[in-house]
């Protein structure tokens, strides 16, 4: 099913460089055919028969690695936001070993992009030996897990060659933002307004994210700034934190700097011991109900030097002041800021690499689909 | 209530180091009265009266910050094993502001060490104002959350003084571990003969503790060797990964080093791209149902030339050969092995701080108690 060109990197220096650059398309491709063309109802045909075990389930818990683990983090705010079901995030390695407590009233949802993940395959077996219901949330179509699965939903972002996951994670995250939406609306606790708000929203994603690329020699003139740091820390709240979770693991995985990410109030419980006027501290910012403890987070870290690079709405003079540099994403509603605010961070991981001189495709000791435990 | 020893350092350089070496004493502190003579049973007075909503609790939410969030992350493994409750441990922070799940049936529980955390006391009350039934595991008695809780049980670790909290860890983990085997035996999920043995364990954790400090010489030549590396890596599984992020913390706070926790089995998904010859990678491997597992993953670090310290169990041979240091705790059972691997990382972190010159006592930008927001 491969065309050339999907295997090529088109005129791009890098799959990484490219795969960034297909986002559009490849969320586009996500929701086509998924979301009505009036934009007033989301259908999942890969749901279709779980559907009533989704309107009953009293718990989704939700089973990744690395990237589709963050992704599943994003999954969680957006759940229990839109359709109030309490949601369990775990690592699909820890799941797996210990135990785990399965409810016949729970639905499982595991993430892979590969549908091979050796520890995330292992989970799926053994919640489906417990009797819970399981779905996939895949990219490679008739791969394992989601031929063990009660149901679920391919993400169709195309071949991923890139180590470092990027239009797999998007298309997970908008895949994701679907199903909470929709689920939101069939359990009667997202108004039909909002739930067409939600769809509205997705649908102007890909649009935001051409008008993000744009801004790509920007990022890379940030990141000439920074390619020399030894440490980094990621911060965000809500939906947001996982987002610099995974911006810190892509700035790991590819320029090999050691970045982490913490939910942005945590820093002052021991993390902010490290900042000084060498650390960049990146913060995923953009306006919504957590952005005044955001910008406290801001002035705590500026209060001890340390150098502030965010991810803000546009026109935010606020943060434009306040912050060593910037990156804008357009404004939309808080339900696809995780879409938005990932693009100009994987930008950057990007760029930090390349100028460090790393194997970007090809980081060391990585492989793209993780097939041992 | 303060005897003037409690707040002097009694001889020893610092109070953190004061604190480690008196958690023979603390622990004991706070089992003691708890738990029977003849370790037939255990008694938790302050949680007399909720004790039919734990019983009938459908779900726990632990809820803290930094060292405390550690302790609960402990707390969800032993609660799920031995009461079979799910758990959600959640930060304070994001808890608060995200408009949470809280149903009559869910019982949260607190963690503080001052009672006085801004976050976690605002998060009580949002908690209580929905109607949720709400303990507080706490130190400072008194103190603001302790006062604004349903019920809970006081730590008795006495006054810390360092900021890089030792002390009331292990005393929160040792209640959680209390509260766990009683609810469990209670709920009928834990045999009475279990039950006893944890209870047995527990009262031997003070001895076990005394025979790791004797070892302190070794771990501070440990720590010479590692002094003037960069970053670190802290792995663990199961119960031992909280213990894997709360050794790395301590490093982070008193020493500036840049250390992460992960869970261990979540190192091929990005962070490996960090190991090389210059990267210490300090693995939690005590012997339990996940040794054989972590045995794996430290043979992945070593492929990569990383340097590994491993907490093992005592006279683990395979992994003395195996790894570059090691530090030895004596045989337990799992219920107990947080309680004991933590401390020779409490005690590396002290003494990698001491050599690169910090001020152990008062890290920069940190404070005791976090009561702002």
């Amino acid at each position: 099913d491969l065309s050339i060109g999907e295997l090529q990197k088109n005129g791009y220096d890098h799959f990484m460089l490219k795969e960034i650059f297909e986002q559009p398309n490849t969320i586009e491709q996500s929701f086509k055919g998924r979301i009505k063309t009036d934009n007033s109802d989301i259908v999942l045909g890969g749901l279709h028969n779980v559907m009533p075990k989704l309107m009953d389930a009293r718990r989704l818990i939700i089973i990744g690695c690395g990237t589709s683990w963050h992704a599943g983090l994003v999954g969680e705010y957006l759940f229990e936001e839109y359709c109030r079901i309490p949601v369990e995030v775990e690592y699909a390695s820890e799941f797996r070993y210990r135990n785990p407590i399965i409810d016949e009233d729970d639905v499982v949802i595991a993430i892979s992009q590969s549908g091979e993940t050796a520890d995330t395959l292992a989970a799926v077996k053994l919640a489906k030996e417990r009797g819970a219901t399981v779905l996939g949330i895949c990219n490679v179509v008739g791969s394992s897990i989601p031929r063990e699965t009660d149901g679920g939903v391919y993400i169709h972002a195309g071949v991923e060659i890139g180590v470092a996951s990027t239009k797999a994670f998007t298309a997970q995250v908008t895949i994701l933002t679907m199903m909470a939406a929709l689920l939101g609306k069939e359990r009667g606790k997202l108004s039909l307004e909002d739930y067409r708000v939600i769809i509205q929203e997705l649908s102007e994603v890909p649009e935001k994210i051409k008008t993000i690329l744009k801004t790509t020699d920007h990022i890379r003139k940030v990141a000439d700034k920074y390619k020399d740091a030894v440490n980094a820390l990621y911060l965000g709240r809500g939906a947001l934190f996982p987002v610099a979770l995974e911006g810190a693991l892509k700035l790991k995985e590819v320029s090999y700097l050691h970045a982490e990410g913490y939910a942005a109030a945590e820093m002052k419980h021991g993390p902010i011991a490290l900042v000084d006027d060498n650390l960049p501290v990146v913060v995923v910012a953009a306006k919504d109900r957590y952005y005044e403890k955001v910008v406290s987070n801001i002035q705590e870290v500026k209060a001890r030097k340390g150098n502030i690079i965010a991810v803000v709405s546009e026109g935010d003079t606020q943060l434009d002041k306040m912050c060593d540099d910037i990156f804008e994403i357009p404004r939309s509603h808080p339900a696809v800021a995780p879409l938005l605010t990932i693009i100009p961070l994987q930008l950057f991981a990007y760029y930090v690499a390349i100028l460090r001189g790393t194997d970007v495709d090809q980081p060391r000791n990585l492989a793209k689909s993780v097939t041992v435990e």
